[in-house]
């Protein structure tokens, strides 16, 4: 194992060796730091080490002195304790924490006597489903935006000591206050897990038939809300004011919009005793007509929804980046997606992303392959050359 | 063109080249059908006719009398009127539409004098964000439900010409009752679409750092919301009770959320003025500790909503399976995913879906590969061997 890079850490603990602090310690093991494993399951921690993770830190502490820095890699409620462990051992020079949330346990650790001059709140976010050390890997936070709290009473030399751990990491680091990180989260994070599993929620006791209908777009909506819920209640009770300032927005627009559709269903007549040309208010005078009024809450959600979705970044992070798909038919059995990549990587065309459509009960699926609009060209010439069925 | 198969229809008429008629026709047109082609805008039945979907309508009618069925391809308040003309023009021996929305159609059909005994409404479920007919394809709705409306009123001779229609797009044909079908897609998509909406609605105004930490689970969450706004205000007026329902429930549950979080957050003491050691109710007592009486209807929702997503059906339809994902590190370059899936085909792996994760700035990307549990193993050790870092 070489030394680590200039700035990295050249020691580090990591306590409480779930999916992020093992994956953690496996970008750091992978720059040369030597890390020191601990969590309150001693089989936790003996399972990061053995997949590679660093070793287990010895009962009696750290040999060899301080730590360059200690992570704990502990949920929300726990780092303020876990800081004052760690601290009463003398385990690092600084501390950072990984909790999603960071006013809360700031103002936990300071109540609790902590020693604020080597602790800065950190927050990487990788966005991952799964839990625990076996679905760990150094690549986790690769690209991914690292949160290190800044501002006052947080010492300065220990921010630079966090980011150097974020870019370790291979992360990217975000300098913030942990009010205004507490407020960006609740945003793209807490609430949004809240609305998915509040539409999942109503297909616990839905028909059959009707989850028989179900297509991309609602597995989309919901995918988040199958989530960890003892640790997402967690998380959002420790950032429950920020949290419950979008959700009641958020609901008081769903509210809104139930309400003028019920307007507009109570002016419908009933099916069956419609006389006359049975029109909807808005809905029947052809394109440019002027919505009605109960529709016009309902269309400016909808615009409201539009706008904000182009603002998300694209999937490289930055900016959207323009991007075009090919769509290739291709029989579901081994080897032909070795096939048509050979085909492409013989092109000179890199595919950016792979999505495959399957079809139940037929043998064949659709591959959706994103590329650079400018190998759209070069990528459906060599396809269609090999004998692909090709559409772009 | 070879004859169409039996009971899959000889001639058709497609009333409204966008995606769903111009998708219908180039299907057909696969299985041997001849197909004729009509749209408000000529040069959009003109397009289609170009791509092969097959050849205008003459404005003097079709020749060779009535075509085996007519699809209405329209909006929703397009197909009464669409329906009446069609009629008139005596154009189809059985006549279906595709609207996402079944009863109103219908009773509006009725209510206009219609011809109820040739009608039988149908919706296939493809589930496409983009529009126009050069996006169409004719695997649009390959394995995908085409519902079917069949009841009092509607004629059984047309349901079955109506599901050979389907059948012959390589649907599975679903029966259902147009209140039926209303309130299962309320659930499934149009309730969906608005809640992505109300939650991206709240992204428009959203600072810049915000939207920086945005990850995978927000853009999942809210993609589908970057739809046709105009489109889908006319399909919720459309489908307003059942929708209304749905909506109402969801912002109820989120509204009670958001208020016992404000309980929770009133519960909290100020950042800063902490004197004990600061715990929050329900949340630092440890695995199993009883939530306080606050969270109790948050963490409900959570729960709830994850056993609702574990009702939707798998990936290829019907009940989901057991899949595993394998994890391996790529280049981001031309012709390395061709290598993977040559080796993934050599051990005889069939690779079922692949997902491709990518690092800014960093030339390397991890390619998630989904396939059987049992081919985890020999997938496994076939890259190890080819030299891939590979984690399960």
């Amino acid at each position: 194992m070489s030394s680590p890079a200039a700035g990295f850490p050249a020691r580090a603990a990591i306590i409480g060796t779930g999916l992020i602090g093992t994956s953690i310690a496996l970008a750091l093991r992978a720059r040369g730091t030597v890390v020191w494993l601990d969590d309150t399951d001693p089989a936790a921690a003996r399972l990061a080490a053995d997949i590679g993770a660093g070793q287990v830190l010895p009962a009696g502490g750290l040999p060899g002195g301080p730590a360059d820095i200690a992570i704990l890699a502990v949920p929300p409620a726990a780092v303020a304790p876990t800081l004052a462990g760690a601290q009463a051992r003398g385990l690092a020079r600084w501390y950072t924490d990984v909790a999603s949330v960071k006013s809360l346990p700031l103002a936990q650790a300071r109540a609790r006597g902590c020693d604020m001059s080597t602790f800065v709140p950190g927050h990487p976010l990788s966005g991952r489903e799964r839990s625990g050390p076996a679905a760990a890997r150094a690549e986790l936070f690769l690209g991914r935006p690292w949160v290190v709290c800044a501002g006052p009473g947080i010492p300065e030399a220990g921010v630079a000591a966090a980011e150097a751990l974020a870019r370790a990491c291979g992360a990217e680091p975000v300098r913030a206050g942990a009010a205004e990180h507490d407020t960006w989260v609740a945003l793209v994070s807490h609430a949004p897990h809240v609305v998915a599993a509040a539409m999942a929620a109503r297909l616990a006791g839905a028909p059959g038939g009707a989850l028989a209908l179900a297509g991309q777009g609602l597995r989309d909506v919901t995918r988040i809300a199958a989530g960890d819920t003892g640790l997402w209640t967690q998380i959002l009770a420790a950032n429950a004011a920020p949290a419950a300032k979008v959700l009641a927005a958020v609901a008081a627009d769903l509210a809104a919009v139930a309400e003028s559709l019920g307007e507009v269903a109570r002016s419908l007549p009933e099916p069956g005793t419609l006389t006359g040309p049975g029109t909807i208010a808005g809905t029947a005078g052809g394109p440019g007509a002027e919505p009605a009024t109960e529709l016009k809450v309902l269309t400016a959600l909808l615009e409201h929804g539009s706008a904000g979705v182009a603002r998300l970044p694209g999937k490289r992070g930055g900016p959207a980046r323009a991007e075009s798909i090919v769509q290739v038919v291709i029989p579901d059995r081994p080897g032909e997606l070795a096939r048509l990549f050979q085909v492409a990587g013989s092109a000179g065309v890199n595919i950016e992303d792979v999505g495959i459509e399957h079809s139940p009960g037929l043998p064949v699926g659709v591959a959706e392959l994103t590329v650079r609009p400018d190998a759209v060209a070069p990528l459906t010439e060599a396809l269609a050359a090999s004998g692909w069925p090709v559409r772009r």
